[in-house]
C-alpha cells in the first residue's frame, strides 16, 4: 500500500451515531451532561466505533524514536546519547511509559525508525516489543540542510503505518496512543507547529527538557533561521516534514494514520506527537476525528497546536516528559466514558424519576 | 471510640520522607520535574505512607446518602424520591459510580445515612456492599430551624467514620474515596462552603442539578436565610453542620477522618465531598495533609472551596455530578503516581546521562 491510498481511504467517523450517542446520553440517570466532557469523549468513541456501546479492548503505546541532525546546534539541555540511553531503558522497561503501561495494562511498542543507536549488541528484548526499521541514522541539521529528503519523509510515514497497522491486529488493539524520543525533537516539533499554525515562533517554543533563557533564544533562532532558509509549504506535510521534521515525527504521524485508517482512537501525547498530529491533519483533515488530546503539556506552544486541531485536553497535570506518558495517563478517562455510556441505566430502565424542569 | 479521641489522634504525614521523595524524583530518568503535578502526588503519597516505595493496595468508594429538610424549599430540580430511587440503582450497580468502581477495581460501600427511604422490601444486595444506619429520616428543614442537633451532627460523623474505619481494615484498603446521594444537597454544601470560606453567598451557589436562574436566585435567598437565622460559628464544625448540614455530609467528614486517623490518603469528590472536608479541616487541620482534591467540579463554589483547602485538582472535566464519581475517575492518576516513584529506574540505574545544564 501506498501513503496516498491510505491517505485516500480515511473516512469520516459515523455522525448519525454521533447523534444518538447524544440522545443516549440524556437519558442516562444523572443531570443532563452531568458528565461534563466525559460525556462528550463517551459520545466521540460511539462515533468512531459506530456502536452505542463501546468497549475498549486492548490497548497499545507506540513509542516511536529517532535523532535530530539540529542537535549539534545546542538545543537540548541533555546530550544526544541520551536518545540511545532512553530506548535502553524502554526496552528494559525502567523508564516512565513503562510503569504506567503496566498499570493500564497497555501493550508498549517500542521504534527506533532513524536513531544512531547500534544495536548489534542488544540482548534484553522481552519486556517490551522493540522494532529497528531505520529511515538512516538521524536527520540532517536543518538549520544547513532539509532534514530528509521528500522519499525519505514518506518512508518515516510508512515505517509507522506499517508498525501500528501490524499490531493493531495482531494485539487487535482499539485505542492506541503515540510517544516520542529524540534528543533536540521539541525543535523539530516547533519549527513544525510554527509553520503550520502559523504563530510566531516564539509561541511555538518551549524550554523542552529545561535548557537556560540564553540556550531558549537561540532554539528560537534557528527555528526561524530553518523556516526562512527552507520555506516549508505548510499546506503540504510531506515538505514540511522533509525540510524541518524528524523521521520519529514521521513515523508518529503514520501510526496516527492506522488508527484512522482502521477506525480506532488515537491518543495524542504532548508537542513532539501533537506537531505529528498537524502532519496527519494535513494530509488529510478527517484524521482529527479520530484524535484524542491525552494532555495539555507545560511545553510552551502545545496550547496553540491543540487550538489549532480544535482538540480539548484530557489531563492538564504540567507534564513536559513525552514518551507518550501524557496520552497513557488518560487512557483510564477514555476507557471510563466507555464504560459509562455503555452500562449506565437510563432513567427508564432504573425507574428513577426525571427532572421537574 | 469518641470523636474527639480521633480527632486527637490524627498525626502530620512524614515532612523527612517528603524531602527524601523530592530528592528521589529528582534522579528519576526524566527532566527536572517532568512529569509536574503527577510527581507531587507521588510525594505526597510517600509522605502519607512514610516510604518512598508507595503501592496502592486495594481501594474503596464510600458513597454517603441522606434527604434534606431544605427540600420542600424548591431548590432541586429533582423531586425528593430521586434519593431513594438512586440508592437503589447504586444497589443495583447501575450508576455512574458503579461503572467507575468496577473499571478501576473499586471496593463499593454505599451507606443510607439519613434517607427518608423505606428498605424493608429490598432484596437485591449482592451487588454492592450495602448499608442502613440511618441518624433519622432526613433533616430539619434548616430555614425554619437547624438541621439536627449537635448529638445527632456528632452521630452522623461516627456513622461515617466507624463504616470506613471497618472497612478500611477489612478489605485492607489504603486508598479511598467519598461519594454523596442526597436532593437538594448542594444547598446544604453551598451554605457550609460559605460559611467557613466566608466568600459571598453568590459566589458559592450553583445550579446544582440545573435549575432555573429563578431558583438558583431563591437558592442564594435561602441560605442567606439559614445563615442569617442560625450564625453558626465557622469554626466550630460541629454547630456548622447541625445548623446547616446534612446527615451525609457529617457522615462523608467521618469516612475523611477515618482515612487520616488510619494514615491513608482520601480522594475528595466535588462540591458535597468539599464541604465536608471543609468541616474535617474545622476539626483538624492536619487531615489536609491526607486528601487529594479528585477534580474541579463545574457547580459554582467548588473551586473557592479547593482554593480554602489550598488543594489543587487532578482533574478538570466540567463533571458535576457527585457518587463520589470525580474522586474514582482520578484513582489512576494516583496509582500511576505512586509506580512511577516506585518503579522508574534513577539515571545511575539505568545509566542515563544526566543533563549538562
Amino acid at each position: 500500500m501506498e501513503l496516498k491510498d491510505i491517505v485516500y481511504n480515511i473516512t469520516p467517523i459515523n455522525d448519525d451515531v454521533l447523534e444518538k450517542a447524544k440522545e443516549k446520553t440524556s437519558r442516562l440517570i444523572m443531570p443532563y451532561r452531568a458528565l461534563g466532557y466525559v460525556n462528550d469523549i463517551a459520545e466521540k468513541l460511539c462515533a468512531i466505533y459506530s456502536t452505542l456501546e463501546p468497549k475498549i479492548e486492548n490497548k497499545g503505546v507506540f513509542v516511536m524514536a529517532a535523532d535530530h541532525g539540529v542537535a549539534e546546534e545546542n538545543v537540548s539541555a541533555y546530550p544526544q546519547e541520551v536518545t540511545c540511553e532512553m530506548i535502553k531503558a524502554f526496552i528494559e522497561g525502567v523508564a516512565t511509559i513503562n510503569a504506567l503501561a503496566r498499570l493500564n495494562n497497555c501493550f508498549t511498542i517500542v521504534a527506533d525508525v532513524g536513531s544512531l543507536c547500534d544495536w548489534k549488541n542488544i540482548s534484553n528484548l522481552q519486556k517490551s516489543t522493540f522494532i529497528v526499521n531505520k529511515v538512516k541514522n538521524g536527520t540532517n541539521n536543518f538549520t544547513k540542510q532539509y532534514a530528509m529528503t521528500r522519499k525519505e519523509a514518506i518512508q518515516s510515514i510508512m515505517i509507522g503505518f506499517d508498525i501500528a497497522n501490524k499490531y493493531i491486529h495482531s494485539e487487535k488493539l482499539n485505542l492506541i496512543a503515540t510517544g516520542d524520543m529524540g534528543i533536540s525533537n521539541t525543535t523539530a516539533a516547533s519549527a513544525i507547529g510554527a509553520c503550520i499554525t502559523k504563530n510566531e515562533v516564539e509561541l511555538m517554543t518551549g524550554q523542552g527538557t529545561l535548557i537556560t533563557d540564553e540556550m531558549l533564544k537561540n532554539k528560537v533562532l534557528i527555528i526561524k533561521k530553518a523556516i526562512n532558509l527552507h520555506k516549508p509549504d505548510p499546506d503540504d506535510a510531506i515538505d514540511v516534514l522533509s525540510k524541518i521534521g524528524g523521521f520519529e515525527i514521521g513515523a508518529i504521524a503514520g501510526v496516527i494514520l492506522a488508527a484512522c485508517y482502521n477506525k480506532i482512537p488515537v491518543v495524542i501525547d504532548g508537542l513532539i506527537s501533537t506537531s505529528a498530529a498537524l502532519l496527519a491533519y494535513k494530509l488529510n483533515p478527517v484524521t482529527k476525528q479520530y484524535m484524542f488530546a491525552g494532555h495539555l503539556s507545560k511545553e510552551k506552544g502545545h496550547n496553540l497546536m491543540l487550538s489549532y486541531l480544535d482538540l480539548k485536553p484530557i489531563l492538564q497535570l504540567d507534564m513536559r516528559l513525552g514518551e507518550g506518558s501524557g496520552a497513557v495517563l488518560s487512557m483510564p478517562i477514555i476507557e471510563a466514558a466507555a464504560k459509562i455510556i455503555t452500562e449506565v441505566a437510563t432513567f427508564e430502565q432504573a425507574q428513577v424519576s426525571k427532572s421537574n424542569l
